[in-house]
């Protein structure tokens, strides 16, 4: 099969610097005629995976292999028409890479694109590519998604090969997608997701309540509207507290798990390899060199308990429902102290599937003040392709793009 | 805390050469009291992690941080006694190491103790230790459990922390660990596995056909008493069949499968470091670097397939069961083409609970030939608190090490 043409217009900075890496389709399938793009955090044999950082490349040889969930979208007929821009080491939510350029973010130039999946959510929102994949630690499809004003999954924990990825927090760590319409959402994860867990979420929508609240009162009211249409097809919502220590918790206990397990992926090169980093990265891995594990057990144990809590409500094909991010993607002029409280709020919410491995979707369901925002819904783990099939229903039903 | 006395008398050869690797308890709990081995694959800081490979060792630093799951279990009380001996980079089964020595199996010592976690499991079965972290992708904790006449758990893919351990292949990988009683192999997993997988396992036995047809008719007949006590607690088991493709489909889907993540995961560090490795290793790894992907996608569509009719199966609280290994440990004279037959029936049965992410405990329920066999029970994924439940059950209704 020749090489195809995959013209590469990246007037929004989406893609990696360097000439691009395509790939043809090795099959033909449920996504032929599909161009896609993945993260540079994914390997592609022949290729340095960058992950956004100079010194990591240079430090690191070309991928002897291609990770199996891009040899998979290559065999189900997709074609890769490039890598995208990512945070750096995908440790980051703004979207910014001072040493590839931060994407422009299509639904709002004015603002950041959100990350670290950055590159891969300005692409498909520019419409370079049908969809791309990212990877979610802790939000980093999902806070894009919502930016970009695109649908996007975090699966289930484990349930999309991590092999070829490079590692950021291996018990949060997951690999998702961008795309601009639902259908093509669910198509994707019929070729990547587990067999086996569709069509059975019949429990009640669950509003969480203290998602609902941490969101800005503008994001709340536009998504409530969204939410009262969904009642109309599933049943009234059912309010919910998952944690009475309230959101800003969650943040903590996430930041201390997150940053164990962060140091144990990359401590060794960084010491090492004694690189350099951007604007709040290297203060972040430096966060993460001394977090003691004294400070992170008490993050283990309340993942435990909220796992507990959780696990009971989504037990009868419940849906958790809440605003992906609490507020539309920070402007671009914001100061380093307004995108911590940004991060800090984002992370609050996001915790809740990422310390649970629960699969999560988002809908651009609303916008504020001319800027995207999505709104989630949130399965019982395992439940992806019902998710899936839920949120092409939701579409329908909201008139978003199906 | 003043660092405790553990005294290493290696007798079995189940700790790697070198100055021990011992660490103080972190805090008191449910393990206090308590020693264990971690598997030479899992990252102590200030140590090198050998993965069982001399030029591994060699061309990597020493770990910056120890992995969360060690932390964890030093944080609940217990005490860290050495790093124990693996197959190199985790990938085989027999538990041979031609560089540090084969540990002895203290429970057949004529026989392999088997691998790749084969250290752990005979410093448990020496009791050397209390308990023993393993790795497991292919069986590499449930067939030397099986082998050494112990308990032994693969828990439900991502449930337990895989940061800080060298992966071999991730959408298989898993960290499991050993003990000599029931009891504790479920005190483990209070400390280390999710919350809220409690307590609900109310469906039927499901014996699976295909993996008593497999096992040898003496292994067989051994679990089958077994069985029939676990039917006067549980009920009599239906008979199930998981696919008409045999058994041997099954080792050849996980071949490929794992053999693609293998080379995705290691390809690049044997590309340029072009290490030695015993035999065997080499030869695998080899196998692997010629997987084309084209040959792998059978396997993950296979993989999809098993998916979709197992779960049904155990969602409603069933539990599958068969024998962990189709025959003892082979015996330390048994040619490559004998240990390759035994591999390859093994792995036909790992790759049940393996390619589905699912939970699966080996209990010491029958000998032959003077041999311990284990019999396993898988349950649906998340529902490994509840299964360890069920295994002590099961271990006080056979008169089994509570």
């Amino acid at each position: 099969m020749a090489e195809p043409i995959v013209p590469q217009d990246d007037s929004t900075g989406a893609f990696i610097p360097g000439p691009p890496v395509h790939r043809a389709p090795l099959g033909q399938g449920r996504l032929s005629g599909l161009r896609f793009a993945a993260k540079d955090l994914i390997d592609v044999a022949g290729t340095v995976t960058s992950c956004g950082n100079p010194d990591w490349a240079q430090t690191h040889p070309k991928a002897a292999a291609t990770a199996p969930v891009i040899t998979t979208l290559l065999q189900a007929g997709a074609a890769l028409a490039g890598k995208t821009k990512t945070v750096e080491l995908a440790f980051g939510l703004t979207g910014e890479n001072v040493w590839h350029g931060t994407p422009l973010n299509p639904a709002a130039p004015d603002r950041f694109p959100g990350g670290s999946s950055c590159g891969s959510a300005a692409a498909v929102a520019a419409g370079l590519v049908d969809f791309a994949l990212g990877t979610d630690t802790g939000g980093s499809v999902r806070i894009p998604a919502s930016y970009c004003g695109l649908f996007g999954i975090r699966p289930s924990h484990g349930a999309v090969s991590l092999a070829g990825i490079v590692p950021l927090a291996p018990s949060l760590d997951t690999c998702g997608w961008f795309t601009r319409g639902a259908a093509l959402l669910s198509g994707v994860g019929e070729v990547l997701l587990p067999g086996g867990g569709g069509g059975e979420l019949s429990g009640p929508l669950l509003r969480v309540e203290e998602a609902w609240i941490n969101a800005q009162p503008e994001v709340a009211e536009a998504l409530h509207r969204a939410l009262e249409k969904l009642e109309q097809m599933r049943g009234r919502a059912v309010g919910v507290r998952l944690a009475p220590e309230g959101i800003d918790s969650f943040y903590d206990h996430f930041r201390t798990v997150q940053a164990e397990e962060v140091w144990v992926s990359h401590g060794g090169w960084i010491g090492s390899a004694n690189p350099r980093f951007g604007p709040g990265v290297g203060e972040r891995f430096a966060a993460a060199r001394a977090t003691d594990p004294a400070i992170a057990a008490p993050g283990r144990a309340f993942r435990r308990m909220l796992q507990a809590r959780i696990r009971p409500l989504l037990a009868g094909g419940g849906v958790m429902i809440f605003p992906t991010s609490p507020c539309p993607a920070p402007l671009l002029t914001a100061s380093a102290v307004e995108q911590d409280i940004v991060r800090q709020a984002s992370i609050g919410v996001t915790t809740i599937a990422g310390f649970c491995g629960l699969p999560e979707v988002t809908l651009p369901a609303g916008r504020v003040g001319g800027a995207p925002i999505g709104l989630s819904l949130v399965a019982g783990r395992g439940h992806d392709r019902a998710l899936l099939a839920l949120a092409c229903d939701a579409a329908a039903v909201l008139g978003l793009p199906v």
